[in-house]
């Protein structure tokens, strides 16, 4: 048997993944999933045919979306996270100390459920830990619903604007995150590759500048998203990214494969193609 | 016509670009020749079945092989190119007016002429310039001959270990390398994924490592390699990959779509898992 699961990027551009064995395929009440044992990459889950994590190479994308923003706001006490249903980010954000309360607001409780049962190691040390609480729901609604200031930092870590992310991705929704973020709070984003997605990633950028006044795309590999160059997003009114509380970069730095004190800095370097099109 | 041109990494993870038409398509006496046009990278260049360039994305690794060398090497006037057929990394090296000589010791002078012909953007710039000297035959055997410290700056551009270029991963021609190299020169090349070839990675690290003081990997991305991560390594005696010449980097700048100062600081960070496997 030859079995490969394949992305496709717009008809021209794909990435295929060989599979031993599918663990688990389920069509939820939002989207196809779809959890699979790979050679490359380990067990690897994928939503609605796209690749989203894989026990290989998670890392890489849970450790940039979390501590950039973890290690600089200057308070963490309240974490939202929307999105991120396999528990990576959350376990992240949870390995800093000073967090009191991280909620996960993940609108696919199919999603949590199979990363609990056949992706554990993700969301280890998350799943059980006091401080984590579970809002299954809607990620728009809660962060419309949710109290003004509420939260220190929130981390959006959806997928593609596609099926029941696509509200992810709108003015309104970064308008309700502003409002219910701290002051002085940090907002970090998913924010797509500027050469897979190019027209997405600009979109993005000029939604989140519509917003905020301090909008810093910054940059990392996500190997199994194949596109070469993947991108979060720091947003914040007037907390310098590049500035560290030290305490919780070696944190961070304890645990982390791929996020370091130098990754965190190189990471805010902009291509010149991205810049001169931001400037602009 | 549905056709794609697929890049296989050790039969568990591939990449595949959708292909126009075939541009051209020859066996040299070294490799396999393909050009083809393709939607999302323009027109492609593959030797022996492996992605090595594009006009889309041709601008990431030519730009990151040469500048963080030239822009920090204390003299450049003479450069040799190890391979590098395609002419974009000599383009790049001609951007600096400080340099006198660039000579190519490219082993298969059928790329070249393929080049020049059906991809003349890449070497734009370059195939013309009084400063640029064609050397077509063995890399290997050009620094086996060279005389002692006659380059300042030496660039290998080569392709996998894997025929024509298999020589270039040996510590033999490092030492070879060393000795071309001007005492304070600096020796920079293509060195690889940690991700989609990891052994290969950190065995040339550590061949690197025996011959040269001062072995820095620096960090970028290729698309068209669809590795996540790509490496190039920069090696000296003592010359400091971070202390630049101002003026250089303004020469670089001036063209470059992916490098500039911050990419070229920010390359320099070291993953995690990189970093505590190179210190080991």
């Amino acid at each position: 048997m030859n079995m490969w699961f394949t992305e496709e990027f717009h008809n021209r551009f794909r990435v295929g993944v060989k599979v031993d064995q599918t663990v688990y395929s389920a069509q939820s009440e939002f989207q196809k999933i779809d959890i699979f044992d790979t050679p490359h990459f380990g067990r690897t889950l994928a939503l609605d045919g796209i690749f989203m994590t894989s026990i290989g190479d998670e890392f890489y994308y849970h450790e940039m979306i979390a501590h950039p923003a973890l290690v600089t706001a200057p308070k963490i006490d309240r974490v939202l996270i929307i999105g991120g249903g396999d528990g990576g980010t959350a376990r992240e954000v949870l390995r800093h100390k000073e967090v009191k309360e991280v909620v996960l607001a993940e609108i696919d409780g199919m999603v949590v459920e199979a990363c609990k049962k056949f992706m554990p190691e993700i969301g280890a040390g998350a799943w059980e830990d006091p401080r984590f609480k579970e809002a299954i729901g809607d990620g728009i609604k809660y962060v419309a619903e949710a109290k003004e200031g509420s939260f220190d930092v929130i981390l959006l870590d959806g997928s593609d604007p596609v099926g029941p992310a696509e509200g992810l991705f709108g003015l309104d929704f970064y308008k309700n995150v502003k409002r219910v973020l701290a002051p002085d709070g940090v907002f970090a984003l998913q924010s797509e590759s500027p050469v897979v997605f190019e027209k997405l990633f600009f979109d993005t950028q000029k939604a989140l500048r519509g917003v905020f006044e301090q909008v810093h795309p910054y940059f990392g590999s996500v190997p199994l998203y194949g596109a070469g160059m993947w991108t979060w997003t720091y947003c914040t009114k007037d907390t310098n990214p590049l500035e560290m509380y030290e305490s919780r970069v070696i944190a961070a730095e304890k645990h982390a494969k791929y996020y370091n004190r130098d990754i965190h800095c190189g990471s805010f370097a902009v291509p010149s193609f991205v810049k001169n099109r931001l400037i602009k």
